[in-house]
């Protein structure tokens, strides 16, 4: 399965977090590209679209002995702290911030190409002002944001003195099979399908939400593209958060069972944060396949008919 | 010597890059401040101002034990890659860029108060305007300056959610005894100490200078204040570099050494760079003791009459 050489037409992709929410749509879309597909976790899975290796990307020696072994071309870097709630202010986000630079440092000198790696919407000022890569300020509130704007900050200073391609991805909202059960779609549409109340906030935070399969893609043209920078993968579409969880509800058939105003509102949150999105259109030439009502009734089709992941 | 409580009576402060020029000089200024000192390298010197430790800070195990260890209040972070030239490029700043994080996250979950951890004029926009910690723009064009601006973006973030002050000194041009000889002053003085011809560029780059004796004295005076965030430490003086080499002549005796124009001029360093020092002065409450002048002519007398060190 791994040749001595190129990998497939697209090239040899080493792919982090790859049994992660989003880590785990990547895997059909890169090998779709052409691309020859390694997945790396501390808890591999199985599955034919990608060759599985485990390491814990957080020992430095790990990391540097997995891409000598793999040698790939590109580099998809996903894996982060991520645990939900916890991971806006975790210690963990520092280790992570050290591991990442331990591992792309490993890939470029391996002769690693391309590498893109997903930053985060909490990487920009909450000024509720559309984000866009070029003029809003990079002043993270969170830890979280602050590590991945930290990690983006040196690896645009290595890639430039190493000579490999550097793209950074920020993710927004996401949503889909397979995210973790605690946050906003999956307990609201997992409440409804139970027939039990779903409590929300007032909904009127404004959003840019996108389904994962739609995230995935998005990032597979980005590697598959020459784009390099900072690239916002999201849908640019503003939606409130009512807006959502009111569609959740016509789609489980339990719009009643919708509790607006029940819970507070987080006092840190932005009441705006949305995505500009040219850079992705226009630049990497990708637009999503779903809407916003197609994606949730996507995301609603899966948790009442679960399938072994 | 190691008391399992407070330390001196400004508190028990680790030095790390202690056997280093700028760190070789802060050990007696913050003994003078009442600090318990202690001192860490990997290459340990002597001293009755410090207590020494040997640790390859690289190791993050290595600095979690040296932490664990000497329990300190406060945390003065020094060390970093500083190989002459190569430093401007080296991926050893992203190795010093992840041990930096895990060496104040241990000081800090080891129940450390104040770190003080040292930044540069690098990471500002290079665009020869004064350079204020708060407006000129933190965009550095070198991997050196990338790694360090991420260092402080991360650690930014964790001191806000861990609950430690972090002031950020950023250092400019600083010469004294113990310089590397490849240097500007140290390299032109040898020279005219030798009765050899002083080769420089054109001379008219504006800079900053600071004899290293105040620059030391500038982070104890940071480090015992209650100032947090970036503090240019500095002189805020312009002086060209003709100034310079043309008063190290005058100390010499030998300004017709001087070769202004022998060598060319860097095309990637700035025509000025010059900080805005307010914050030191006016919060910090610090003024430098020597002009430029006074300060050149310890630097010549420590070439004159090398003591071991």
């Amino acid at each position: 399965m791994t040749p001595a050489a190129a990998g497939g037409p697209a090239g040899r992709v080493l792919v982090t977090g790859a049994a992660g929410f989003l880590g785990a749509h990547c895997l059909p879309d890169l090998a779709a590209r052409g691309f020859e597909v390694h997945a790396v976790s501390r808890s591999p899975r199985e599955g034919a679209e990608a060759e599985w290796h485990r390491a814990d990307l957080l020992d430095p020696a790990a990391a540097r002995a997995l891409v000598r072994d793999v040698r790939p071309s590109h580099l998809l870097h996903l894996a982060w702290e991520t645990t939900h709630g916890a991971f806006w202010s975790s210690p963990a986000n520092l280790d992570w911030l050290a591991a990442s630079v331990h591992l792309v440092r490993a890939f470029a000198e391996a002769g690693g190409r391309r590498a893109v790696v997903a930053g985060t919407c909490a990487e920009y000022l909450w000024d509720d002002r559309v984000c866009d890569e070029t003029t809003t300020p990079l002043e993270p509130a969170t830890l979280y944001g602050a590590s991945k704007h930290a990690l983006h900050v040196a690896l645009r200073g290595y890639a430039a003195t190493a000579g490999f391609d550097l793209a950074w991805g920020r993710v927004f909202l996401l949503h889909g099979p397979g995210e973790p059960p605690g946050r906003l779609v999956p307990s609201v549409a997992t409440a409804m399908l139970e027939a039990r109340p779903a409590a929300c906030s007032h909904g009127r935070q404004v959003r840019d939400l996108m389904q994962v399969e739609d995230v995935a893609a998005g990032f597979g043209a980005l590697l598959a593209s020459d784009v390099t920078g900072p690239v916002n993968v999201a849908s640019g579409e503003p939606v409130t958060l009512a807006e959502v969880v009111g569609a959740i509800g016509e789609i489980t058939g339990h719009p009643e069972l919708l509790r607006l105003g029940a819970i507070p509102a987080s006092p840190d949150e932005p009441a705006r944060l949305v995505a500009d999105v040219r850079r992705l259109r226009d630049e990497v030439g990708f637009t999503p396949r779903h809407d916003l009502r197609e994606g949730l009734a996507l995301t609603v089709r899966a948790l009442r008919e679960p399938v072994a992941r």
